[in-house]
């Protein structure tokens, strides 16, 4: 057993972990951080990246089977998923070299194995097969897994996203339990790479924590490209065979039965915070979350928690910003504060949803009927969207926002495709808490997709140019 | 002859002249447009629209090229230009259409025929073979034309855009004309579909008002594209046969000569101010160009002049906001000064570059050298921009910030597969005046292309995340 001393020790080494090592040691810090896995964690090696790179490949057979729709006769052989893996692989292979020659350019030291948290003399440290690693201060950074169904055990043809991700074959009929932001989009490739693909989700809408106006778009856009949708319907049983899955679903009342190749069950992620000694050195948790104040400490000493095991939106982008503003914070800096609200969520389905800030009922709820005004434009009208939505089977899509009767933008809600980049104006928009009036003057080039959005400030301003 | 008044007459329904009687009709006033085509103008038949149309069909054709990088085994057949020239026709009279309807549901008369200025009892008119139209107010907004190169005529295979967008096939070996937008446009699209394209530019680079970072970018992606480039160099003549056109060229001294099926033109847009009267009714002109105040006030009492007629940057964005401003101007609405470096610039080639405000020249010309700061972050560590460029020939792409020294962000440039879409945040950075630190706490969503600009601003506030 050895003691190592560092000003900052990390425990996990994913998009919270990381960011909070680099700008620590870039503040000139000595930082070590413990990670059993590899740097970079869920996002990098099974979530948004490996999970954008399956969209891509979706997109791109989407594409080849659209060609002939803008002049470009083409044929779609098939998929070659091993391939497709072998890409994807070798991409998150080069990010993982390219955050790890970056980790070690700072001077960050990494420590291999499971930790757990510990105390030496009253410092918090994180201890890893018997040796400490004392920090004056210590973020606890563990992130969150998939979340299972009571009665449905993974294994075989029942699947996590992580063991979706690893098929090396499309499913050719797929039930997808959950209509979150996982489901919908293992949903969203696997019906663009050919496989017939039912939703079953217990609430009555798809990605529920988003505006109507997103939910219903996205749900009638999924119709149209002929993904089932069971929603308000629980799971009632799951069975497997030699030759498939039989799902057993309660559809308000009636039992149905669904026959699938394979089940996938992304009904989650939760907070990964169970075996690793928090309550012991101080740390409390609440359903699993790490209890924190607005600047991320926790109830233990000099012990910070960032990312996912903090309730809240689960974002790599949130993690990362968590990872800053700690660093930032205990090198005696002052960070603007953190809001959860502020943080842009993407969807990467086909259409893409984004959105920032509140929706239009968390608006009402908030401030009152008749203190909320909304806008939307819809993407039709805008040639851009019209282009790259070419021979597409939903069109699905437009802008919309909300803001406070003479006052500010709270929210920004986008459908359609490749949308997921246009939120960043969205987030300026309601982080600077910008009016109709500010937004107004701003020149969008023509013909882009943003142009939608600058047709919805100035219909918010009074003055809209392309509608009615 | 008939007289018929109106508050505002606009002569020409391009995108400077239809902007500006739409906002005139919603602030209550009567209108009436004169065009001699079509409503929406070069940018909607001739213009931007059909040309990103065609860049589409490009795109496509290089996705299903390089689909197999990505898992998906495809097949290019063929081009189908005549597949395309007629999807993007349907797009391009859907789009009219609804103009045209939301111009007639405003109320506004729309006289078909050629308009030249004139004046009624001290009243500036429009007179249309023979019938004036007496405005209150006039607008001239006649929008610009195709620039030739003496000697060279165009037909038959000597091309203008217009008629290059009418080809009905690809041609084998193209030779553009022109390094401007335009050709750089055009050349790849034609490469895109399968065509040898050489660039003669008598510059020594592309796209000539961009940062220098920018067209090193394209000139290095577009010789890894297989496209030729003769910069610095002149066409001495151009000869056609039967079989082909033989360019010669002055290459710096020496003479070279290069065999196509096709030549383009496209040097440049010129104004169309000659034979409308504009002299004899007052409003001065210099070198073709409409001689406005400020606030788009020709030398002629309540004659106003938007879009392509104005000396400054030619973009169809720029003539709608010219629109909107002499509409709200004559309103005695008091809209936000014009500024010709906050349009953003948008060239759709692959990559694209986009760009707002000033470059890196401009910037140490106007301000300084040591009063100027740039950062630059390659978009090779950004996992969306690998993931939509995967299989690319070239993988080109930054994100550039200008700034002052301890002050305002005064220059974007962005180059990369998608990238357009990303140069709105730019646009509100350079517009607001935004510094480093009101940047830094921005949030991108992740993966997302627009965090490579995030990372700029992160950067240049002295805090990067993700790079050294």
């Amino acid at each position: 057993m050895t003691d190592q001393s560092f000003d900052l020790v990390v425990l996990g080494g994913g998009s919270g972990g990381y960011a909070a090592a680099l700008r620590a040691a870039e503040l000139g810090r000595t930082v070590a951080v413990v990670e059993q896995d590899l740097l970079g964690g869920t996002c990098l090696h099974r979530g948004c990246v490996p999970t954008k790179a399956l969209l891509h490949t979706a997109e791109v057979a989407d594409a080849v089977r659209r060609a002939g729709s803008v002049g470009i006769s083409a044929t779609l052989d098939g998929i070659d998923m091993a391939a497709a893996v072998a890409w994807r692989e070798k991409l998150v292979d080069g990010k993982h070299r390219g955050l790890a020659s970056l980790v070690r350019a700072r001077g960050i030291t990494v420590v291999d194995g499971r930790g757990t948290l510990t105390s030496a003399d009253g410092a918090p440290a994180v201890e890893v097969a018997g040796d400490r690693f004392i920090g004056t201060d210590v973020v606890v950074a563990t992130g969150a897994g998939s979340r299972t169904i009571p009665g449905v055990e993974l294994g075989g043809r029942i699947l996590d996203s992580e063991a979706a991700l690893a098929l090396d074959e499309v499913p050719k009929r797929a039930v997808i339990l959950g209509g979150g932001v996982i489901g919908v989009e293992f949903a969203s490739a696997w019906r663009s790479l050919g496989a017939d693909v039912t939703i079953v989700e217990a609430l009555d809408s798809l990605i529920a924590n988003e505006d109507p106006s997103s939910r219903k778009a996205l749900e009638k856009a999924y119709r149209q490209r002929g993904i089932g949708l069971e929603l308000g319907s629980r799971v009632t049983g799951v069975e497997q065979s030699e030759h498939g899955v039989r799902i057993a679903v309660d559809r308000g009342g009636e039992e149905v039965g669904i026959d699938a190749d394979v089940v996938l069950v992304a009904v989650g992620r939760g907070p990964v915070t169970d075996g690793l000694g928090l309550a012991e050195a101080g740390v409390e948790t609440d359903r699993g979350f790490v209890v924190v104040d607005p600047s991320l400490r926790t109830t233990a000493p000099h012990v910070w928690a960032v990312g996912d095991i903090v309730a809240g939106p689960q974002l790599a982008h949130r993690g990362f910003r968590h990872g800053l503003f700690v660093a930032e914070t205990i090198a005696g800096k002052n960070p603007s504060p953190l809001d959860d609200s502020l943080f842009p969520r993407v969807t990467y389905s086909t259409p893409e949803v984004a959105s920032v800030g509140l929706t239009e009922p968390q608006a009402v709820e908030t401030h009152g009927a008749d203190r909320v005004v909304t806008r939307e434009v819809s993407l039709a009208g805008n040639a851009k969207s019209e282009i790259v939505s070419a021979g597409a089977d939903s069109r699905a899509g437009f802008a919309k926002v909300v803001a406070l009767v003479d006052g500010p933008v709270i929210g920004v809600h986008l459908v359609g495709d490749r949308v997921g980049e246009l939120i960043t104006e969205g987030q300026l928009a309601v982080a600077w808490e910008a009016r109709a009036d500010d937004l107004a003057p701003l020149i969008h080039a023509h013909p882009t997709q943003s142009e939608a959005l600058g047709e919805a400030f100035l219909a918010l301003a009074g003055s809209p140019l392309h509608t009615l």
